[in-house]
């Protein structure tokens, strides 16, 4: 019974100071004394270190109530830059970002994951340089990088695992081969988790429970529950996309098992549905311009594609019980057809209670959501208390 | 993009200083300076005030290096008590333990929720108290009552939110009707998620991701996840019973859907179909006892049931990858033959990179979870920083 009570106990040091500091908002030392309990001595004496890294700047005096007006500090979101990379099944996008996440410069180019490692993070190094050069930054600023790669990954290692569309990226070691090129510490994940990140830092910091479900050539999604990205013990937490779908009958899965989500509903799907019926299809992409085109065979496909997602998400939200749930990916942007679908099975196969306050709704970060979810987590690892700890003494 | 950085800073008292001594091992005033890194004379007048609270006590001198041998501080889990109450369809189970959930006094009796809260919590006030006399201890040194019922419940007001199976409890007030009998905070959760958190405190207390499925009249589930009890939006997290079970046709379910987990393969499913079978079973025990006896057809129902758990189960694996999956409930009494089907379907429907690691295992806790959970529950509340805080100060 004694394991009842675990806890681990860390330093209070200036990096749990420095949290106090991300809100932006400018305090006194007095201020800082007050809030931790630390005495003034210790607080002047961290935001010394504090200001020497330049996490910190002087931002102005506070109101006097008689005698010199004490000055105040604040956080300095400029004093470092972030790479973000976002890695999809064909394309590759590049920003960098303050330590807030504003993008300072940004690119995105045609590339196909299957090049292999080599290529794709050679050609990640080359154009990252460019940028860091474009935003008119030097690559000695870069606290960290932020990869999103289209397969599972295992984040503590930035190794990715049997990843179906990529193998020859099987167990390489993404942080090793990008350290040859950029000095500061890499972290990666998939795709669908930094996509979940950036769609709830940019558009609903204030929402604790989301799921974020991306419709592409694939179908995966991110949890965010109790404000975090949950990963699950192995990394694999959201991975939707090979669930039964109910009464989805035998259509064969590239897993191996039938009636799959993916085999059923993704933009590949759908695509091949369509091919069958005679009409020229054989790409997502395609599916969303004969949608929009008017074609009502494929607003029908989306429509039942949304249907067969909406009968998953209906276990998702009995499971996790979330207040959001955000569409995203490339399908998504064929309209209402997809989300129309997804509605009408949820809310009529799940409890009323988990409902009652349930919305479901389209991506606003959209193509975006990838890179400003990359730019986040490098940026939580840089700014973390172990890590500004790390940093100044 | 200001959004992307939120932070509620909290002043750093005596409340997070204590947290370091839940672990239970000894510590000088020196040892606290140094981890807190706060002045000496701080972290002397938070030890008197946790001392004059009871809360900790003197454990023995430290190994001196010269001088006066300095002296150690521990937490006294003896300090307070807490009521732990599991109410169950048809059961109530009552305990008292101290802050580290040591059972000192423990009560169980048949009582059938549908009773109503008068008398249902008018029995949990009679024989609380009763409790507490026999753990020789006194109702004033009562910290907080933690109470679990089989419902839904708005944990953050403590009250129940359209029960099915006590449509008396809807929207009632418990923490306020038990108040009327003990000074102190009450905790409300359902007993599901009290069972899931007293299973992995007590026998998986490492293991951060973890699903606690409890298999009885009905079926529902705890998540464990990053370590902590996961309640979603409106608390109803892991309300597993009412999924889809894929291709199990149109049985008619009590919450007006077809084809639910709950309607298929909970015990009284399975005793309803072994009585259309002309075996005598209308409980959950019935259907136990039967296996036990050795008659085939139960036998071979529970393991059918365990295979339609286990395709929604394999749902659950995909999105949430626990590491761990532990059965409870009264069905799981049954021997192996539910487990054995859960396993076949598990490992048959899951991807392997969230397989590999899984174990799916019977409860340890058994008929204790529920109450060792309730006390884990009430023991947080009142040992945490901010309720530390307030009560020192």
């Amino acid at each position: 019974m004694e394991e009842l009570l675990k806890f681990a106990p860390r330093p209070t040091g200036a990096g749990d100071m420095f949290q106090l500091l991300r809100d932006g908002h400018p305090r006194t030392r007095a201020d800082l004394a007050s809030i931790t309990g630390q005495a003034r001595s210790t607080i002047a004496a961290r935001i010394d270190l504090l200001m020497s890294s330049g996490l910190i700047a002087p931002a102005g005096e506070a109101s006097s109530t008689g005698g010199r007006p004490p000055a105040t500090f604040a956080f300095n979101p400029a004093a470092r830059i972030v790479l973000a990379v976002d890695l999809g099944a064909t394309h590759a996008r590049l920003a960098v970002t303050d330590l807030a996440s504003n993008v300072l410069a940004e690119t995105d180019a045609t590339l196909s994951i299957a090049e292999g490692p080599d290529v794709v993070l050679g050609w990640v190094a080359e154009n990252g340089m460019q940028l860091i050069e474009k935003a008119g930054r030097s690559p000695d600023e870069l606290a960290s990088v932020g990869v999103g790669l289209p397969g599972p990954v295992e984040h503590s290692s930035g190794r990715p695992i049997n990843p179906p569309i990529m193998p020859a990226w099987d167990d390489v070691d993404v942080p090793a081969i990008l350290n040859r090129h950029f000095r500061a510490a890499v972290l990666v994940d998939n795709d669908v988790n930094i996509m979940a990140l950036g769609e709830h830092r940019t558009a609903w910091p204030d929402v604790t429970d989301m799921l974020f479900v991306k419709v592409a050539t694939g179908i995966g999604s991110g949890i965010i529950a109790d404000g975090d990205l949950r990963r699950g013990a192995q990394g694999a937490a959201g991975d939707i996309g090979h669930i039964a779908v109910p009464n989805a009958g035998d259509v064969p899965c590239r897993c191996g098992n039938v009636g799959c989500l993916e085999a059923v509903a993704s933009g590949l799907a759908v695509a091949t549905t369509l091919e069958a019926r005679g009409l020229s299809a054989s790409t997502s992409g395609d599916v969303v311009a004969l949608v929009r085109s008017g074609d009502l065979h494929a607003s029908q496909a989306v429509r039942q594609a949304g249907r067969d997602i909406g009968s998953v998400l209906a276990a998702c939200v009995s499971i996790l019980n979330p207040s959001l749930i955000v569409i995203g990916g490339i399908v998504a942007e064929a309209g209402e057809h997809l989300i129309a679908g997804i509605r009408e099975v949820v809310y009529q196969r799940s409890l009323p209670l988990s409902t009652q306050h349930l919305r479901i709704v389209a991506s606003q970060a959209r193509g975006q959501a990838g890179v400003l979810g990359a730019s986040a987590m490098a940026i939580d690892h840089v700014l973390s208390p172990q890590a500004i700890d790390a940093l100044i003494v």
